[in-house]
Protein backbone atom coordinates (compact mmCIF):
# COMPACT_ATOMS: atom_id res chain seq x y z
CA UNK A 1 0.00 0.00 0.00
CA UNK A 2 1.50 3.08 -1.22
CA UNK A 3 -1.28 5.57 -0.53
CA UNK A 4 -3.81 5.91 1.87
CA UNK A 5 -7.26 8.27 1.12
CA UNK A 6 -7.71 10.67 3.65
CA UNK A 7 -10.65 13.50 3.47
CA UNK A 8 -9.21 17.04 3.76
CA UNK A 9 -10.39 20.76 4.12
CA UNK A 10 -9.30 22.39 0.61
CA UNK A 11 -9.69 25.70 1.40
CA UNK A 12 -9.95 27.97 -2.91
CA UNK A 13 -11.49 31.05 -4.36
CA UNK A 14 -12.27 31.88 -0.65
CA UNK A 15 -14.32 28.34 0.36
CA UNK A 16 -13.64 25.66 2.26
CA UNK A 17 -14.50 22.37 0.45
CA UNK A 18 -14.83 18.87 1.63
CA UNK A 19 -12.24 16.72 0.03
CA UNK A 20 -10.87 13.54 -0.99
CA UNK A 21 -6.95 13.26 -1.12
CA UNK A 22 -4.21 10.58 -1.33
CA UNK A 23 -1.30 10.91 1.13
CA UNK A 24 2.14 9.08 0.58
CA UNK A 25 2.33 5.97 3.22
CA UNK A 26 5.21 6.80 5.32
CA UNK A 27 5.94 4.51 7.61
CA UNK A 28 9.46 3.43 9.51
CA UNK A 29 11.40 0.22 8.98
CA UNK A 30 13.96 -1.32 11.08
CA UNK A 31 16.89 -2.83 9.47
CA UNK A 32 18.12 -5.85 11.56
CA UNK A 33 21.25 -8.51 10.65
CA UNK A 34 21.90 -11.74 11.60
CA UNK A 35 25.65 -12.99 11.22
CA UNK A 36 28.59 -14.76 13.00
CA UNK A 37 29.51 -17.95 13.53
CA UNK A 38 27.01 -20.91 13.47
CA UNK A 39 25.62 -21.30 17.14
CA UNK A 40 26.64 -18.10 17.79
CA UNK A 41 24.82 -15.46 16.21
CA UNK A 42 24.18 -12.18 16.99
CA UNK A 43 21.45 -10.14 16.06
CA UNK A 44 21.91 -5.83 15.42
CA UNK A 45 19.51 -3.46 14.76
CA UNK A 46 21.30 -1.82 11.51
CA UNK A 47 19.07 1.33 10.50
CA UNK A 48 15.81 2.82 10.51
CA UNK A 49 14.54 4.60 7.79
CA UNK A 50 11.43 6.25 7.19
CA UNK A 51 9.97 4.68 3.78
CA UNK A 52 6.87 3.98 1.80
CA UNK A 53 6.12 0.23 2.81
CA UNK A 54 6.38 -2.23 0.13
CA UNK A 55 9.53 -3.88 -1.73
CA UNK A 56 10.96 -3.79 2.30
CA UNK A 57 13.27 -7.15 0.81
CA UNK A 58 14.62 -5.01 -2.07
CA UNK A 59 14.79 -1.87 0.17
CA UNK A 60 16.86 -3.75 2.63
CA UNK A 61 19.14 -5.86 -0.14
CA UNK A 62 19.77 -2.49 -1.67
CA UNK A 63 20.41 -0.80 1.42
CA UNK A 64 23.41 -3.45 2.48
CA UNK A 65 24.97 -3.44 -0.30
CA UNK A 66 25.14 -0.05 -1.14
CA UNK A 67 26.39 0.64 2.17
CA UNK A 68 29.45 -1.53 1.51
CA UNK A 69 27.86 -4.10 4.42
CA UNK A 70 27.83 -6.68 1.80
CA UNK A 71 29.45 -6.72 -1.26
CA UNK A 72 27.56 -9.84 -3.10
CA UNK A 73 24.63 -12.16 -3.20
CA UNK A 74 26.93 -15.02 -1.48
CA UNK A 75 26.88 -12.45 1.17
CA UNK A 76 23.25 -12.78 1.88
CA UNK A 77 21.24 -16.30 3.08
CA UNK A 78 17.88 -15.18 3.41
CA UNK A 79 15.87 -11.72 4.22
CA UNK A 80 12.90 -12.00 6.48
CA UNK A 81 10.28 -9.17 6.48
CA UNK A 82 8.30 -8.93 9.97
CA UNK A 83 10.72 -10.70 11.85
CA UNK A 84 10.15 -8.58 15.05
CA UNK A 85 6.94 -6.62 13.99
CA UNK A 86 5.53 -5.45 11.13
CA UNK A 87 8.04 -2.54 10.03
CA UNK A 88 11.15 -4.67 10.57
CA UNK A 89 13.22 -6.83 7.81
CA UNK A 90 15.77 -9.26 9.24
CA UNK A 91 18.51 -10.25 7.25
CA UNK A 92 20.44 -13.72 7.67
CA UNK A 93 23.86 -12.92 6.74
CA UNK A 94 26.27 -16.38 5.40
CA UNK A 95 27.35 -18.14 8.28
CA UNK A 96 31.10 -16.75 9.37
CA UNK A 97 30.74 -13.67 6.84
CA UNK A 98 31.91 -10.22 9.08
CA UNK A 99 30.09 -7.58 8.34
CA UNK A 100 32.13 -4.10 7.82
CA UNK A 101 29.74 -2.57 9.83
CA UNK A 102 32.14 0.36 10.49
CA UNK A 103 32.09 1.40 6.63
CA UNK A 104 29.99 5.02 6.60
CA UNK A 105 31.32 5.58 9.25
CA UNK A 106 34.75 5.54 9.03
CA UNK A 107 34.34 6.60 5.78
CA UNK A 108 32.67 9.94 6.94
CA UNK A 109 35.59 10.39 9.46
CA UNK A 110 38.11 10.46 6.98
CA UNK A 111 36.13 12.88 4.92
CA UNK A 112 35.63 14.87 7.90
CA UNK A 113 38.78 15.25 9.66
CA UNK A 114 41.07 15.76 6.76
CA UNK A 115 39.97 18.67 6.31
CA UNK A 116 39.51 19.31 2.16
CA UNK A 117 36.11 17.98 1.93
CA UNK A 118 35.07 17.09 -1.30
CA UNK A 119 38.44 15.74 -1.99
CA UNK A 120 38.70 13.38 0.69
CA UNK A 121 35.38 12.06 0.28
CA UNK A 122 35.56 10.94 -2.94
CA UNK A 123 38.86 9.32 -2.06
CA UNK A 124 37.04 7.54 1.23
CA UNK A 125 34.45 6.08 -0.79
CA UNK A 126 35.99 4.67 -3.75
CA UNK A 127 36.72 1.95 -1.68
CA UNK A 128 33.57 0.48 -1.69
CA UNK A 129 32.77 0.85 -4.94
CA UNK A 130 32.48 -2.75 -5.93
CA UNK A 131 31.92 -2.70 -9.70
CA UNK A 132 34.24 0.15 -11.35
CA UNK A 133 32.89 2.03 -14.10
CA UNK A 134 34.21 0.19 -17.34
CA UNK A 135 35.50 2.73 -19.84
CA UNK A 136 34.35 1.60 -23.04
CA UNK A 137 33.24 4.21 -25.55
CA UNK A 138 29.80 3.24 -24.52
CA UNK A 139 27.08 6.24 -25.94
CA UNK A 140 23.51 7.14 -25.43
CA UNK A 141 21.52 9.40 -27.71
CA UNK A 142 20.07 12.66 -26.75
CA UNK A 143 17.04 11.50 -28.43
CA UNK A 144 16.68 8.74 -26.14
CA UNK A 145 17.25 10.70 -23.32
CA UNK A 146 14.28 12.93 -24.32
CA UNK A 147 11.80 10.20 -24.07
CA UNK A 148 12.55 9.67 -20.59
CA UNK A 149 10.80 11.77 -18.64
CA UNK A 150 7.13 11.05 -20.65
CA UNK A 151 8.38 7.06 -20.35
CA UNK A 152 9.46 7.55 -16.37
CA UNK A 153 5.46 9.42 -16.48
CA UNK A 154 3.89 6.60 -18.31
CA UNK A 155 5.24 3.64 -15.61
CA UNK A 156 3.92 5.84 -12.65
CA UNK A 157 0.73 5.74 -14.17
CA UNK A 158 0.95 1.89 -14.97
CA UNK A 159 1.81 1.02 -11.58
CA UNK A 160 -1.43 3.59 -10.21
CA UNK A 161 1.11 5.40 -7.72
CA UNK A 162 0.88 8.77 -6.43
CA UNK A 163 2.89 11.63 -7.98
CA UNK A 164 3.66 12.82 -4.51
CA UNK A 165 6.48 10.43 -4.14
CA UNK A 166 10.26 10.48 -5.29
CA UNK A 167 10.40 8.12 -8.09
CA UNK A 168 13.43 6.28 -9.87
CA UNK A 169 14.00 3.88 -13.17
CA UNK A 170 15.85 1.74 -15.18
CA UNK A 171 16.34 1.92 -18.87
CA UNK A 172 18.00 0.12 -21.15
CA UNK A 173 20.34 2.51 -23.38
CA UNK A 174 18.09 2.03 -26.09
CA UNK A 175 15.34 4.28 -24.14
CA UNK A 176 13.79 0.59 -23.43
CA UNK A 177 11.63 0.53 -19.74
CA UNK A 178 13.43 -1.82 -17.07
CA UNK A 179 12.00 -1.08 -13.34
CA UNK A 180 10.61 1.37 -11.56
CA UNK A 181 10.41 2.15 -7.94
CA UNK A 182 8.77 4.65 -5.73
CA UNK A 183 9.49 5.92 -2.27
CA UNK A 184 8.65 9.19 0.10
CA UNK A 185 12.61 9.29 0.50
CA UNK A 186 14.77 9.19 -2.68
CA UNK A 187 17.31 7.01 -1.15
CA UNK A 188 14.67 4.53 -0.18
CA UNK A 189 13.58 4.12 -3.85
CA UNK A 190 17.33 3.68 -5.08
CA UNK A 191 17.81 1.37 -3.05
CA UNK A 192 14.91 -0.70 -3.77
CA UNK A 193 15.87 -0.90 -7.62
CA UNK A 194 19.25 -1.62 -6.78
CA UNK A 195 18.16 -4.23 -4.35
CA UNK A 196 15.67 -5.37 -7.03
CA UNK A 197 18.61 -6.03 -9.12
CA UNK A 198 20.94 -7.50 -6.94
CA UNK A 199 18.25 -10.04 -5.77
CA UNK A 200 18.13 -10.98 -8.90
CA UNK A 201 21.51 -11.48 -9.57
CA UNK A 202 22.06 -8.59 -12.26
CA UNK A 203 24.40 -6.34 -10.78
CA UNK A 204 26.67 -4.72 -12.25
CA UNK A 205 24.15 -2.10 -14.25
CA UNK A 206 27.16 -1.55 -16.63
CA UNK A 207 25.03 -0.17 -20.01
CA UNK A 208 21.74 1.34 -18.17
CA UNK A 209 20.31 4.33 -17.99
CA UNK A 210 19.42 5.43 -13.74
CA UNK A 211 16.28 7.96 -14.17
CA UNK A 212 15.61 10.20 -11.11
CA UNK A 213 12.55 12.45 -10.92
CA UNK A 214 14.15 14.85 -8.46
CA UNK A 215 17.49 16.04 -7.42
CA UNK A 216 21.02 14.13 -7.88
CA UNK A 217 23.04 14.43 -4.63
CA UNK A 218 26.36 12.44 -3.78
CA UNK A 219 24.85 9.80 -1.85
CA UNK A 220 22.74 8.77 -5.10
CA UNK A 221 25.40 9.04 -7.68
CA UNK A 222 27.46 7.27 -4.78
CA UNK A 223 25.19 4.05 -5.13
CA UNK A 224 24.67 4.38 -8.78
CA UNK A 225 28.26 4.43 -8.62
CA UNK A 226 28.09 1.33 -6.62
CA UNK A 227 26.15 -0.98 -8.79
CA UNK A 228 28.10 -0.11 -12.16
CA UNK A 229 25.84 2.58 -13.42
CA UNK A 230 27.00 4.71 -15.92
CA UNK A 231 24.63 7.19 -16.73
CA UNK A 232 22.91 8.55 -14.06
CA UNK A 233 19.99 11.54 -15.62
CA UNK A 234 18.03 13.45 -13.26
CA UNK A 235 15.00 15.67 -13.88
CA UNK A 236 16.23 18.07 -11.22
CA UNK A 237 19.72 20.13 -10.57
CA UNK A 238 23.14 17.86 -9.14
CA UNK A 239 24.67 19.26 -5.87
CA UNK A 240 28.21 19.98 -6.51
CA UNK A 241 29.36 16.58 -5.04
CA UNK A 242 27.50 14.74 -7.15
CA UNK A 243 29.27 16.44 -9.84
CA UNK A 244 32.51 15.96 -8.92
CA UNK A 245 31.96 12.13 -7.72
CA UNK A 246 30.73 11.66 -11.15
CA UNK A 247 33.37 13.57 -12.88
CA UNK A 248 35.83 10.80 -11.56
CA UNK A 249 34.11 7.71 -11.14
CA UNK A 250 33.58 7.71 -15.12
CA UNK A 251 29.38 8.42 -14.78
CA UNK A 252 28.09 10.60 -17.05
CA UNK A 253 25.87 12.83 -15.24
CA UNK A 254 22.59 14.43 -16.68
CA UNK A 255 20.75 16.91 -14.75
CA UNK A 256 17.52 19.14 -15.80
CA UNK A 257 16.09 16.54 -18.02
CA UNK A 258 13.43 17.76 -20.34
CA UNK A 259 12.09 16.43 -23.45
CA UNK A 260 13.77 19.14 -25.55
CA UNK A 261 17.11 19.86 -23.64
CA UNK A 262 19.38 18.41 -20.92
CA UNK A 263 22.88 19.51 -19.18
CA UNK A 264 25.42 17.46 -19.21
CA UNK A 265 28.12 17.66 -15.99
CA UNK A 266 30.32 14.87 -16.58
CA UNK A 267 31.88 12.91 -19.59
CA UNK A 268 30.23 14.74 -22.14
CA UNK A 269 31.44 12.23 -24.90
CA UNK A 270 29.18 9.91 -23.97
CA UNK A 271 26.39 11.82 -25.27
CA UNK A 272 26.04 11.51 -29.25
CA UNK A 273 22.79 13.50 -30.87
CA UNK A 274 20.55 11.86 -32.52
CA UNK A 275 20.76 9.94 -35.73
CA UNK A 276 18.69 12.02 -38.13
CA UNK A 277 20.89 15.04 -36.67
CA UNK A 278 24.24 13.83 -37.32
CA UNK B 1 28.85 29.88 -0.37
CA UNK B 2 25.69 28.36 -1.12
CA UNK B 3 26.96 27.55 -5.21
CA UNK B 4 29.80 27.18 -7.46
CA UNK B 5 30.21 28.01 -10.61
CA UNK B 6 30.65 25.51 -13.54
CA UNK B 7 30.70 25.36 -17.27
CA UNK B 8 28.13 22.23 -18.82
CA UNK B 9 27.52 20.92 -21.87
CA UNK B 10 23.73 22.28 -22.55
CA UNK B 11 21.93 20.19 -25.26
CA UNK B 12 19.20 22.17 -26.62
CA UNK B 13 17.30 21.71 -29.80
CA UNK B 14 19.51 19.22 -31.96
CA UNK B 15 22.73 21.85 -30.82
CA UNK B 16 25.45 21.09 -28.14
CA UNK B 17 26.82 24.53 -26.39
CA UNK B 18 28.90 25.59 -23.43
CA UNK B 19 26.93 27.16 -20.68
CA UNK B 20 27.39 28.62 -17.27
CA UNK B 21 25.73 26.95 -14.80
CA UNK B 22 25.59 27.45 -10.58
CA UNK B 23 25.61 24.32 -8.04
CA UNK B 24 24.33 24.05 -4.71
CA UNK B 25 26.95 23.41 -2.44
CA UNK B 26 27.00 19.85 -0.83
CA UNK B 27 29.82 18.71 1.74
CA UNK B 28 29.52 16.69 4.64
CA UNK B 29 29.94 17.89 8.37
CA UNK B 30 30.65 16.16 11.17
CA UNK B 31 28.87 17.45 14.02
CA UNK B 32 31.24 16.78 17.37
CA UNK B 33 30.57 16.70 21.01
CA UNK B 34 32.38 17.29 24.34
CA UNK B 35 30.46 16.55 27.38
CA UNK B 36 31.31 15.05 30.53
CA UNK B 37 32.66 16.21 34.40
CA UNK B 38 35.75 18.73 34.44
CA UNK B 39 38.90 17.13 33.77
CA UNK B 40 37.53 14.28 32.42
CA UNK B 41 35.61 14.83 29.12
CA UNK B 42 34.91 12.83 26.35
CA UNK B 43 34.73 13.88 22.92
CA UNK B 44 32.53 12.06 20.80
CA UNK B 45 31.25 12.29 16.75
CA UNK B 46 27.78 12.30 16.94
CA UNK B 47 26.91 12.50 13.49
CA UNK B 48 27.23 13.15 9.90
CA UNK B 49 25.41 15.19 7.34
CA UNK B 50 25.37 15.95 3.52
CA UNK B 51 25.04 19.47 3.93
CA UNK B 52 25.36 23.28 1.95
CA UNK B 53 28.20 24.60 3.74
CA UNK B 54 27.46 27.92 6.12
CA UNK B 55 25.42 28.35 8.96
CA UNK B 56 27.12 25.41 10.58
CA UNK B 57 26.52 26.60 13.69
CA UNK B 58 22.90 26.90 13.42
CA UNK B 59 22.73 23.55 12.28
CA UNK B 60 24.70 21.50 14.52
CA UNK B 61 22.74 23.39 17.44
CA UNK B 62 19.18 23.06 15.87
CA UNK B 63 20.34 19.04 15.44
CA UNK B 64 21.32 19.07 18.54
CA UNK B 65 18.03 20.56 19.81
CA UNK B 66 15.47 18.49 18.01
CA UNK B 67 17.10 15.45 17.99
CA UNK B 68 16.56 15.59 22.00
CA UNK B 69 20.05 15.75 22.14
CA UNK B 70 20.37 18.76 24.36
CA UNK B 71 16.89 19.99 25.72
CA UNK B 72 17.72 24.08 26.40
CA UNK B 73 20.40 26.90 26.05
CA UNK B 74 22.13 25.89 29.23
CA UNK B 75 23.23 22.83 28.10
CA UNK B 76 24.90 24.46 25.14
CA UNK B 77 28.07 26.22 26.53
CA UNK B 78 29.88 27.09 22.98
CA UNK B 79 30.13 26.03 19.04
CA UNK B 80 32.95 25.81 17.61
CA UNK B 81 33.21 25.38 13.91
CA UNK B 82 36.19 23.79 12.43
CA UNK B 83 37.51 22.41 15.43
CA UNK B 84 38.92 19.36 13.93
CA UNK B 85 39.27 20.12 10.32
CA UNK B 86 37.15 22.52 7.16
CA UNK B 87 33.58 20.55 7.64
CA UNK B 88 33.44 19.68 11.66
CA UNK B 89 31.41 22.13 13.82
CA UNK B 90 32.00 20.86 17.85
CA UNK B 91 29.31 21.62 20.75
CA UNK B 92 30.73 21.76 24.25
CA UNK B 93 27.95 20.81 26.81
CA UNK B 94 27.67 22.25 30.46
CA UNK B 95 30.24 20.07 32.68
CA UNK B 96 28.05 17.54 34.29
CA UNK B 97 25.22 17.38 32.10
CA UNK B 98 24.71 14.01 30.34
CA UNK B 99 23.05 13.97 27.11
CA UNK B 100 20.97 11.62 26.28
CA UNK B 101 22.87 9.91 22.78
CA UNK B 102 20.47 7.19 23.03
CA UNK B 103 17.35 9.02 21.90
CA UNK B 104 16.80 8.52 18.12
CA UNK B 105 17.85 5.22 18.25
CA UNK B 106 15.86 4.21 21.17
CA UNK B 107 12.68 6.15 19.52
CA UNK B 108 12.64 3.83 16.29
CA UNK B 109 13.19 0.64 18.37
CA UNK B 110 10.32 0.97 19.85
CA UNK B 111 8.39 2.05 16.76
CA UNK B 112 9.84 -0.34 15.25
CA UNK B 113 9.52 -3.90 17.42
CA UNK B 114 5.78 -2.81 18.62
CA UNK B 115 4.73 -3.41 15.07
CA UNK B 116 2.06 -0.84 15.05
CA UNK B 117 4.04 1.38 13.61
CA UNK B 118 2.42 4.74 13.19
CA UNK B 119 0.70 4.98 16.57
CA UNK B 120 3.83 3.46 18.32
CA UNK B 121 5.87 6.00 16.40
CA UNK B 122 4.31 9.07 17.71
CA UNK B 123 3.90 8.06 21.03
CA UNK B 124 7.50 7.34 21.22
CA UNK B 125 9.04 11.24 19.94
CA UNK B 126 6.34 12.61 22.12
CA UNK B 127 8.89 12.70 24.83
CA UNK B 128 10.64 14.25 23.20
CA UNK B 129 8.98 17.32 22.26
CA UNK B 130 9.99 20.01 24.75
CA UNK B 131 7.07 22.79 24.39
CA UNK B 132 3.64 21.20 23.90
CA UNK B 133 1.50 22.80 21.15
CA UNK B 134 -0.91 25.27 22.86
CA UNK B 135 -4.41 24.80 22.75
CA UNK B 136 -5.34 28.62 22.68
CA UNK B 137 -7.50 29.29 20.08
CA UNK B 138 -4.86 31.17 17.44
CA UNK B 139 -6.18 31.51 14.21
CA UNK B 140 -4.51 32.22 10.87
CA UNK B 141 -6.20 33.79 7.59
CA UNK B 142 -6.19 32.37 4.20
CA UNK B 143 -5.24 35.51 2.74
CA UNK B 144 -1.84 35.28 4.61
CA UNK B 145 -1.26 31.88 3.73
CA UNK B 146 -1.60 33.05 -0.01
CA UNK B 147 1.10 35.60 0.32
CA UNK B 148 3.63 32.96 1.50
CA UNK B 149 5.16 31.58 -1.77
CA UNK B 150 5.53 34.45 -2.94
CA UNK B 151 7.07 36.03 -0.27
CA UNK B 152 9.57 33.13 0.07
CA UNK B 153 10.84 33.52 -3.42
CA UNK B 154 11.21 36.83 -2.65
CA UNK B 155 13.43 35.74 0.00
CA UNK B 156 15.51 33.68 -1.61
CA UNK B 157 15.96 35.84 -4.56
CA UNK B 158 16.88 38.84 -1.34
CA UNK B 159 19.95 36.01 -0.10
CA UNK B 160 21.01 35.67 -4.11
CA UNK B 161 20.70 32.12 -3.74
CA UNK B 162 19.87 29.49 -6.03
CA UNK B 163 16.20 27.87 -6.84
CA UNK B 164 17.83 24.70 -6.69
CA UNK B 165 18.18 24.11 -2.51
CA UNK B 166 15.79 23.00 -0.06
CA UNK B 167 14.18 26.21 1.55
CA UNK B 168 12.27 26.70 4.64
CA UNK B 169 11.39 30.17 6.04
CA UNK B 170 9.63 31.41 9.07
CA UNK B 171 6.81 34.19 9.34
CA UNK B 172 4.70 35.88 11.93
CA UNK B 173 1.09 34.81 12.11
CA UNK B 174 0.06 38.55 10.22
CA UNK B 175 2.35 36.73 7.16
CA UNK B 176 5.57 39.39 8.06
CA UNK B 177 8.86 37.46 6.76
CA UNK B 178 10.90 36.69 9.95
CA UNK B 179 14.03 34.12 8.68
CA UNK B 180 14.52 31.84 5.51
CA UNK B 181 17.25 29.01 5.23
CA UNK B 182 18.23 26.81 2.68
CA UNK B 183 20.22 23.65 2.55
CA UNK B 184 20.80 20.57 -0.50
CA UNK B 185 18.86 18.62 2.63
CA UNK B 186 15.75 19.47 3.71
CA UNK B 187 15.99 18.38 7.56
CA UNK B 188 19.19 20.69 7.60
CA UNK B 189 17.27 23.55 6.50
CA UNK B 190 14.74 23.19 8.95
CA UNK B 191 18.00 22.53 11.49
CA UNK B 192 19.44 25.87 10.63
CA UNK B 193 16.33 27.55 11.15
CA UNK B 194 15.14 26.58 14.25
CA UNK B 195 19.07 26.08 15.74
CA UNK B 196 18.98 30.11 14.78
CA UNK B 197 16.25 30.83 17.33
CA UNK B 198 17.69 28.35 19.45
CA UNK B 199 20.96 30.18 19.21
CA UNK B 200 19.13 33.49 20.24
CA UNK B 201 17.19 32.42 22.85
CA UNK B 202 13.77 32.87 20.78
CA UNK B 203 12.31 29.43 21.61
CA UNK B 204 9.87 28.30 21.86
CA UNK B 205 8.25 29.42 18.28
CA UNK B 206 4.74 29.89 19.43
CA UNK B 207 2.90 31.79 16.81
CA UNK B 208 5.04 31.71 13.88
CA UNK B 209 4.18 29.99 10.52
CA UNK B 210 6.78 27.66 9.46
CA UNK B 211 7.12 27.40 5.85
CA UNK B 212 8.27 24.44 3.98
CA UNK B 213 9.44 24.76 0.04
CA UNK B 214 8.81 20.96 -0.84
CA UNK B 215 6.86 18.13 1.03
CA UNK B 216 6.05 17.50 4.84
CA UNK B 217 7.46 14.65 6.07
CA UNK B 218 7.48 12.68 9.73
CA UNK B 219 10.36 13.99 10.28
CA UNK B 220 10.29 17.92 9.56
CA UNK B 221 6.74 17.84 11.53
CA UNK B 222 8.13 16.62 14.24
CA UNK B 223 10.99 19.01 14.47
CA UNK B 224 8.60 21.71 14.13
CA UNK B 225 6.57 20.01 17.32
CA UNK B 226 9.55 19.88 19.19
CA UNK B 227 10.51 23.52 18.24
CA UNK B 228 6.69 24.82 19.70
CA UNK B 229 5.76 25.77 15.90
CA UNK B 230 1.83 25.07 15.51
CA UNK B 231 1.66 26.26 11.90
CA UNK B 232 3.29 24.24 9.30
CA UNK B 233 2.52 24.93 5.59
CA UNK B 234 4.29 23.30 2.66
CA UNK B 235 4.24 23.98 -0.89
CA UNK B 236 4.30 20.01 -1.86
CA UNK B 237 2.27 17.13 -0.20
CA UNK B 238 2.47 15.80 3.00
CA UNK B 239 2.93 12.22 4.17
CA UNK B 240 0.48 9.73 5.78
CA UNK B 241 3.21 10.14 9.06
CA UNK B 242 3.56 14.01 8.73
CA UNK B 243 -0.61 14.19 8.93
CA UNK B 244 -1.16 11.96 11.64
CA UNK B 245 2.09 13.24 14.15
CA UNK B 246 -0.17 16.89 13.33
CA UNK B 247 -3.15 15.85 13.75
CA UNK B 248 -2.04 14.33 17.54
CA UNK B 249 0.66 17.09 18.48
CA UNK B 250 -2.46 19.81 17.67
CA UNK B 251 -0.18 21.09 14.67
CA UNK B 252 -2.08 22.72 11.54
CA UNK B 253 -0.85 21.00 8.38
CA UNK B 254 -1.55 23.00 5.16
CA UNK B 255 -0.24 21.38 2.10
CA UNK B 256 -0.10 22.07 -1.75
CA UNK B 257 -0.10 25.83 -0.94
CA UNK B 258 -0.72 28.37 -3.62
CA UNK B 259 -1.40 31.41 -4.16
CA UNK B 260 -4.92 31.11 -4.27
CA UNK B 261 -5.57 27.68 -2.60
CA UNK B 262 -4.45 24.86 -0.52
CA UNK B 263 -5.23 21.98 1.36
CA UNK B 264 -5.67 21.50 5.44
CA UNK B 265 -5.02 18.55 6.92
CA UNK B 266 -5.29 19.53 10.77
CA UNK B 267 -7.03 21.73 12.93
CA UNK B 268 -8.99 22.92 10.39
CA UNK B 269 -10.72 25.08 12.88
CA UNK B 270 -7.36 27.68 12.81
CA UNK B 271 -8.06 28.59 9.37
CA UNK B 272 -9.59 31.42 9.04
CA UNK B 273 -11.42 33.15 5.60
CA UNK B 274 -9.94 36.83 5.02
CA UNK B 275 -11.47 39.60 6.37
CA UNK B 276 -13.21 41.04 3.25
CA UNK B 277 -14.94 37.61 2.92
CA UNK B 278 -16.63 37.08 5.86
Amino acid sequence: MKTCPVTVTRMHAGRFVETADLLAMEEPLQIQILFGSSGNEQRKDLAVTMRTPGNDEELAAGFLFTEGIISNNSHLIQLIPKASGENTVLAILKSDFIPDLQTAERNFYVTSSCGVCGKSGIDAIRRKIEYPIEKEPDHISAEVLYRLPEALRKQQEVFQRTGGLHACALFERNGNFISLQEDVGRHNALDKLIGNAFLKGQLPLRNKILLLSGRASFELVQKAAIAGIRFVAAIGAPSSLAVQLADEAGITLIGFLKGDGFNIYSVPETIIETAEQT
